[in-house]
């Protein structure tokens, strides 16, 4: 669980870094799916999903759905990270093209900013996983699995506890 | 986990209910979120989703992911219904649009074909929630909670085991 | 060129209408097309488009472009319905799925509102045409032919004149 | 209306070159709309909108509709120079978000191939302006005004002649 800024994107400060992190933390399902943060910056997100069987679709395939949830939550912290302290993310929107079957030991969905606004910001996700050559030699190349453009919201934070 | 065909749509014949049923019994996926069947007609999918705590974004609700696997299934399977024995199912791509924050004990995506094609079938999906009426009654009323429109494709399965 | 609610919604209160279709008259976009309103309902717009040989694409079927501003405009001002008097709607993001190819003497956007909230309002369209029945006969089975799923949004109008 | 290749990518072999030109001078409504072919590669297309004040929505800004129209044929004729010849493409869906108001003399649409399959061809493309800098000095920084995510497919062409 690196905390690296992705390459060539400015590190975010501490402050920022906690306040994503700490959201990062509370969101369940990325608990529940095993995703891990493998890279935060200003406006840029990667997150990993390691294979499980648990995780697929009818043919062992990673579930379009899983892939949906690492990308919707790249893209929402990297709308974030560029939000003031005061103000939370929600997802408006997003589509998904699944360019070829998620097959592959490891997942990661490099969320951008596109466009911030002051209330939408535009947001690009990419979900890549490593082939091996078919001579053993582990995640050679890069396989474009999926891609997202979302819409996310800022919005006023719910206070804590304010679901039943 | 009722096996009842939507209301006012045609069933299944056996053969293809069987085939429906066994292909979603292999996506782990859908097992691990505690998805169930509510109902398998001609074109026609209803999946539920009860609320888990562990399914959630940041502020508690069921997370974007989440919901796009249950609706993502839901469209997948409502297009397999309609394809001949020998064919499956792949997500091309979908559009989803929250329309509120998933707030609820219990959601159902209603899956439907809105054209069938020889390769390629479009659909849309519904995913609701029942609310209370704030006196303690509930379920009383009906919430839109995403909508989602998404392209299908027919394939030849991969042979079983295909997957290392 | 009707000027009726669409059957079954509400109608529209004149000032309200005498907004939406000054608003419409603006787009220059629709006169240039040859696009005609067909209905004016509280969160529903009907608008038409009769076939011309110079809204093609290269197969001679109207392109994708003209039905998608149909739609747009369709979806944008079923949302403006509902606006207060000083608001004006932006498109934020839209979908479209082609279902068949657009082949028809004339074209329906219908646009409905799905969710109207303070910001954003989910819209979405349906484009029809009537497809003779091989007999001669015009226009005796309605053909779904595009499918939209939108977001707009509620924005204080820029000043007149504010295009330089 | 230049030839040239988009800067970077692969030129198009005469043959491939003169079937996009001419599938795109058969698309009647770039000619309605006054685009440009700015730029034809293997893979890439780029096409200009320039400004014209019959193309407008009702704030004076160039239409979503035009816009889609532009994106749409610079995806669809970059996924068409990578197909065989005896192939035509035809758009399946696409999802569109517009970034900022489309307000400039010129609008660029840049379509590229994401992935490129034998049935289904998956395509990005940006439209940009070029903005003033408010000294009167036109066109000095790049606007980003829309981003497309679309799937085209691959069919045999109709026979010329049967649209009635």
């Amino acid at each position: 669980m690196a905390s690296a800024a992705a390459p060539g994107w400015p590190a975010l400060d501490p402050a920022t870094e906690n306040r994503v992190r700490d959201s990062i933390g509370r969101q369940t399902l990325l608990t529940t799916l095993g995703v891990e943060i493998a890279g935060l910056s200003a406006g840029r997100v990667m997150l990993d999903l390691p294979y499980r069987a648990d995780l697929c679709q009818q043919h062992g395939y990673v579930h379009a759905g899983a892939l949906t949830a690492l990308a919707d939550s790249a893209c929402g912290y990297a709308a974030a990270t560029l939000m003031p302290d005061d103000r939370d993310v929600l997802t408006v929107e997003f589509k998904v093209n699944l360019l070829t079957p998620a097959r592959g030991d490891r997942f990661r969905a490099t969320g951008e900013v596109v466009r911030a606004g002051r209330t939408l910001t535009v947001c690009s996700a990419e979900v890549v996983t490593w082939a091996d050559d078919g001579d053993g030699n582990p995640g050679v190349s890069l396989v474009r699995v999926a891609l997202m453009q979302a819409t996310m919201m800022a919005v006023t934070p719910p206070r804590p506890g304010s679901r039943g």
